[in-house]
C-alpha cells in the first residue's frame, strides 16, 4: 500500500501503546475490515507530526478482496487524515523496509511575518529573510557518501552512520518559501530535520555554507544545527527495485 | 483585519451559542487581549465548513496597541486554523459588510478515485470524469446581472435576489482538478455552492451547458443542481472602495 497522511495529530508512524499512531490506526482498521489481526511492515518510521505523501507498508493476508476493493474499504474506515492512495499485490517475500532502495523527503520552510492556516501545518516558520542561494550551496555539501554522525542524536544505537545522498537541493518556490529535497539510500533518525535545521542556520546567516564540509567531517552532533520542526517534513516517496 | 481560516472544525463565521464559530473564537480572544468586550463586523457569513483566505472583519477599540502588535498578539492566542493575516486602522464609520463592494469565491472540485489527505479538506470530491470545457461554457451563462432565485434556498427571507457577477470562470488546474471562480457584488445564501453543484451536474454530463439560461430565467430552485459540499468553498477576498 502507498499511504498518505497528515501527521499532525499522530505520535508518528510506529505503534505505541496509549497514543494514536499511523501504523496503529491502519492496523486496527485493516484488522476490522479483514476480520483478523493485520501487522504492517512500514518503509519508514516517521516521527510525531511528520507527514507522508508516499509511505509504503505491506501486510500478509489470505483475503480474496482485490487491491482496489481494499483501498475503497480501508479508506471508508480511516479518518480523513490517513488515506490509502493505492494497493498492489506483491511477492510474499516483499518487505517494505528491508526492500527499500531509497527514499525521498521534502522539507518546507517559510519565512513570513504571518503564515496562513493552510500552510502552517506543513512548514517550519522562521523569522527574517532566508538566503536561498547560500542554502543551496550548503545543501550541495551533503551530496554523496558521508558519515552523518553530526546529524543524528548522540544516543543513537545505530553503529554505521554512513549514508549516501544522491539528491540534496534547495528550491526557492517564491519569495520567502524554500523547499529542501533529499533522496538517499537511507536516513538516520532526525537526520533530514537536522540537515534542515543546519540549512536554516545558513539561510539566516548564522553559519557559512563553506562551514558544512567541516561539520560533516567533524562527526560531532554539537557542530550541526538544531532538529528543525516536524511539521516541515514530508516523506515523499520510497523507491524499490529498479526505481532506485 | 484580514482573516484566513480553515473552516472544517467550525459551525461557520457567525456567533452561535454552544458551537465553535470563527467570529466567536475571534471575539473571545480579542476581548481577552484587549481586556474588554470586542464585537466584530464581518464581511461575509461563511457557512459551516467553508474556508477563507481573505475574510474581512472590523471592530471598535480604544486600545493604543498598533495594528502590527494586534496581529502578533491575537495570533498568539488563536488556534492554528484561524490566523489574522494583517490589520489596519480604518475610519470609525467603516463597516466590513456594509462597505464591501464585492467578493471573490473559489470552489475546488477534484475528480479522482482517491483524494489525498492534503487536499481532501479543501475540495469537493466527485466520481467519474469532469468535462471542464462544458463547465466553462456553463459558468459563462452566470455572468452579468440576474435574479438568482434558482440558486438560493426557497425559504430565503431576502426579497431582492438580483445580483451581478463580473467573473464566473472555470479553470482546469490539471487532469481531474477544476476550480470555479466567481466575483460578484454580493451573494445569496448557498448561492456559490448551488452554482457549483449545477456546474458539477454539467461536468458529469447530467445537464447541458445550454440549459443554464433557462435555469436562471426560470427562477425556480428545483431547476438547479444541489448545494455542493462546504469543503470546496473558500472566500478568497473582499473588495472595498476603488478595488471593486
Amino acid at each position: 500500500m502507498v499511504v498518505a497522511y497528515v501527521g499532525t495529530r499522530y505520535a508518528g508512524w510506529q505503534v505505541q501503546p496509549g497514543t494514536p499512531t499511523i501504523q496503529g490506526v491502519l492496523e486496527e482498521r485493516a484488522s476490522r475490515m479483514l476480520c483478523g489481526p493485520v501487522r504492517l511492515a512500514g518503509a519508514g518510521r516517521t516521527d510525531a507530526g511528520v507527514h507522508a505523501r508516499g509511505q509504503v507498508a505491506n501486510f500478509l493476508t489470505e483475503s480474496r478482496i482485490p487491491p482496489a476493493g481494499l483501498v475503497r474499504g480501508l479508506n471508508a474506515l480511516l479518518p480523513e487524515d490517513i488515506v490509502v492512495m493505492r494497493a498492489d499485490e506483491v511477492e510474499e517475500s516483499f518487505h517494505a523496509r528491508a526492500d527499500a532502495r531509497g527514499k525521498e523527503y521534502g522539507y518546507r520552510i517559510v519565512s513570513a511575518e504571518v503564515v496562513s492556516p493552510f500552510e502552517a501545518p506543513f512548514v517550519a516558520a522562521v523569522r527574517g529573510r532566508l538566503d536561498a542561494a547560500a542554502m543551496r550551496a550548503a545543501a550541495r555539501h551533503f551530496l554523496g557518501t558521508h558519515d552523518f554522525t553530526s546529524f543524528c542524536p548522540v544516543a543513537s544505537p545505530i553503529e554505521n552512520k554512513v549514508r549516501t545522498l544522491r539528491v540534496s537541493e534547495v528550491e526557492q518556490e517564491d519569495d520567502g518559501r524554500v523547499t529542501f529535497r533529499v533522496i538517499g539510500d537511507g536516513f538516520l533518525r532526525h537526520m533530514v530535520r537536522t540537515l534542515a535545521g543546519t540549512l536554516i542556520w545558513v539561510g539566516r546567516g548564522r553559519l557559512d555554507a563553506a562551514a558544512i564540509p567541516g561539520i560533516v567531517s567533524g562527526r560531532d552532533r554539537r557542530l550541526a544545527g538544531p532538529v528543525a520542526p516536524a511539521s516541515g517534513l514530508i516523506l515523499e516517496q520510497v523507491f524499490y527495485g529498479e526505481q532506485a
